[in-house]
């Protein structure tokens, strides 16, 4: 019996996109108000569900102990109350647009989680903008 | 790596669920109140999910601009403040249920978006009667 | 101790914005889309706060099946899947703009209503068009 | 044209995890506040997903008052206002998991729908706990 | 400048209203299936408005850290995952009703609050049942 | 007929929170993570309320695209995409807390709203923090 849960959770960054590679009038022309210099920013929602079998034992799919340690030191430690071009190394040199917060943070949570569960991150920049990612396919 | 990335819009009308081809009494029988002929109306809110890989350069699935005239030019100033029966080309002929109402924007949106990208058509008629359409599969 | 107590409720409903006495020109200038002769419509959300004292035998502020009652028989037996401006003898004369449907509302509650009770209706036209009446002060 | 529709229900139920071949100790390491003997409880919310082709003649996937009423007396009537562990069934020996509980839904209303029709079962046990079941593969 | 300032909170609690000093039948025709002798449970939202002055030097009107552990010990601690009938001093002899709730909420709240700060508490029981206290007036 | 009516808006926009007259340490000990030099970000949610006497020619309280348009000018160019601390007159010499955002936003709205109308700016810096200011009492 596979079923899929999801466990929420929330992180406040600034952020600013441009392409290094491109003249100012390009990035203006396409990324518009958020290639601000100064930057602007965001509350980010995330949905991560994990699939698998439910354990007889426990009735739990995963122990939530555990998915929430590796949200919290994957991803809420590294972007709550940052600045994503300035203070990570994530995006040092990757333009953090949703799309690809979003693929990252998948990366981050899907090396630490056990190879039997599958896994899907849903990235909420704002309420009415929403990224989801599945894995490579 | 295929992502997919969720605009919103929304959009206010009025209509009516009859089938004209049937009695009175059957309309009433199956649509109930939503057989008024004099008109009800919602709120219906829209979720357009595109899929397809990353764009490299921008870090973007699409520009939304794009995506946003679609939405604008194929539902908005289609439906938006109109009597759905009276009004439109697309519900002359066809009962303007959720579900085909749904299955309509999927292909007024389909046929304007490039076709590497996969499309996802989520209709909300109420907070509580949603429906889904993917395409023909 | 006086608390207040909020119930929900929903209607849909079809209407259309004018005033008979202005030109259609003028009409159409301040009512704009909301004066489309075919109608539009909306999901109406209504909340209904009444205040007062905590009875201390069943510590309930009131019997809610009475509250129930008198919404479904003043407001959703009158109102959902109707046309506010064919269908009702309240919208006859009257612009049924939210706030004049708010302040209807308020009205036809107030008058089932035990004089102890103090009453606020909260009406939203759609999520982001909020309407509030308190009553006469 | 195959599409989905959902239709959400409620239901406010007390429960207890535990697993009695467990210690107390190992019970609580595991299920933390949630085995409290005297119970806790929850405002389930449920959304019922339901796939297959539109009747062109209604325009509707599925006559929503057969899945209401399904929906009524294999869920609501059996949850509601229960206690899951000692009112139920389907829990005297099954751990109340979200887990659980969803699986449990999604095999009753499954032996009362429709063999032409897909399911899948959304549980909320909280707002930021959820769960999905789609059934077996 | 006097503002409003909310802090948001949540607790899962099981319970049961009846009226020790009536009969069964009383009971079951006032409170129907709250009545339930074997419990159910509900997830409590609460919101907790604190009015005051800023504060110049620090632009806040409250240290929120303060106003945290206020809620955590006096609400959370106290209320969650716990039975109110059976696991707490506050409803042993008071009906748990919502009303009686966001009262009782209310005086534990207050009692550790600045004399300076206004205060009103709104409980949440469903998110179609609210109630809301601003104390003694 | 007194109403009150409700618009909602949307910002985003960076901001650091610090006392320059403090040391690092009381900064720190202060504002916690919110004092990243590097800055940190917010969707910022404003609801925009109105009260005042219905206008008996149109059934409105005010013309929506005045108060639109006094919103867009007043606050959304402002601070949209903006770096508050940076680039900003409003919060050069203030420290752009929720509780200060909130009392420029209403002195700023105030300014070019009719003497006739009330106002209150209630303000979401997450979903979790809200400030309401109602002016000078």
């Amino acid at each position: 019996m596979k079923v899929s849960v999801c466990r929420k959770a929330h992180f406040n960054a600034a952020h600013r996109l441009y392409n290094p590679n491109w003249s100012e009038a390009r990035n203006n022309e396409v990324f518009g108000k958020c290639n601000n210099p100064n930057y602007h920013g965001h509350n980010y929602g995330l949905e991560v569900w994990v699939s698998g079998e439910i354990d007889p034992e426990t009735g739990y799919l995963i122990d939530l102990k555990i998915l929430k340690k590796i949200i919290e030191e994957e991803v809420e430690d590294r972007f709550d109350h940052k600045n994503l071009n300035l203070d990570t190394e994530e995006f040092k040199n990757l333009n953090p647009t949703a799309e690809n917060i979003c693929v990252v943070i998948w990366m981050l949570i899907r090396a630490q989680l056990d190879e039997k569960l599958d896994l899907k991150v849903r990235l909420y920049e704002t309420e009415r903008n929403i990224v989801e990612y599945t894995g490579p396919q």
